[in-house]
């Protein structure tokens, strides 16, 4: 298989901890995708010119991670990182989306600022913050449920809350939610996570 | 169950045409949800406060999209709108996210022009009209693929397509992609796609 990724993604990086969960890391080569380059997006195998994109070894072209993610729990048998059927999945599969909406308002928020300052709009910026806040809190509510087996909620979760930390690292989310930072903290030991760590985009550029 | 939704939403709408494809219509209490308006938002069962977010008659919150499609699927024994396995499960979630992709774009595109005029970034709109673009350029090269049984990955292209020509009327896109373009106009002709046809959010304000 072949992964196009690339070191500041977090969508990329959620692949990059399941493939270590899974044990099939060794299995995929990776090929480094700078989207934000124009002729990089016009030439990935994903039309949307978005990573992570998955090319597998018959031929198929996967995308988003959503997706990606169960194929790649497929080649295990299924029912690895995302639980089979009832409450426990659809349990994993909502928090997946609270994770990925959590990134995709944080990565909203981050290419507002590669605007000219003139042409940014602080109200985007708090209404897409916002939303990630609330979800925050949210999660606070659930977070005794997130220890137990990995699943592809909790690893969105980490990612994410991850991701917010490194844009914002001055949010102050903690005080409030107590249980999720104690969990985040732990669920970051993990290899998988350790082995991931982003780039930052605001200084690699 | 009930579904928090909004006339102008091409994800609600996609949610709407499943509901209506799996003959499960009368089962679901319509909440309307304007998601424009703060206090809305922060009230929603989805902490992200967007829409389509489903209640279920045993008391989970389910969001985004994929997830809800996912759920009502299984209501009716799974396998009808995403096929359970192998080439044509990859295949169907594969083109849910390629529409779902030219769905996030264009619903960017329409936020930007909401900014006041100085704040407008002409680049962005090109950035995010460019990939929805380059995903139809895609489509058309498997559009022979999309006729025969109705699934998630077509319902989801059929209503991108729509809400693109909604908001790009003069794109002109049907004289580069002409099999896609007759094989929307067939889709369009659903039952479940005529029941469901959008507001313009430019004409309801």
């Amino acid at each position: 298989m072949k992964l196009r990724y690339s070191t500041t993604s977090p969508f990329v990086r959620k692949i990059v901890v399941t493939l270590n969960e899974l044990g099939l890391d060794g299995q995929v080569e990776r090929i480094p995708s700078d989207v934000l380059k124009r002729e990089v997006r016009e030439k990935l195998p994903n039309p949307l010119g978005k990573v992570p994109c998955l090319e597998t070894d018959d031929g198929m072209v996967l995308y988003d991670s959503p997706v990606i993610v169960e194929y790649l729990d497929s080649l295990k048998g299924g029912g690895k990182l995302i639980p089979a059927s009832g409450k426990p999945r659809w349990d994993a599969l909502r928090r997946q989306a609270i994770g990925d909406g959590i990134l995709e308002n944080t990565v909203l928020c981050f290419i507002e600022t590669l605007r000219k300052p003139e042409r940014q709009s602080a109200g985007w910026i708090a209404h897409n913050r916002g939303g990630s806040e609330r979800a925050i809190k949210a999660l606070e509510a659930e977070a005794d449920q997130l220890s137990g087996p990995v699943n592809i909620g909790t690893i969105t979760i980490a990612v994410a809350l991850d991701f917010f930390d490194m844009h914002f690292p001055d949010a102050g989310w903690r005080a409030a939610a107590p249980k999720l930072a104690k969990w985040l903290d732990d669920f970051k030991e993990r290899p998988s996570m350790k082995a991931s760590v982003l780039v930052d985009p605001r200084k690699s550029a």
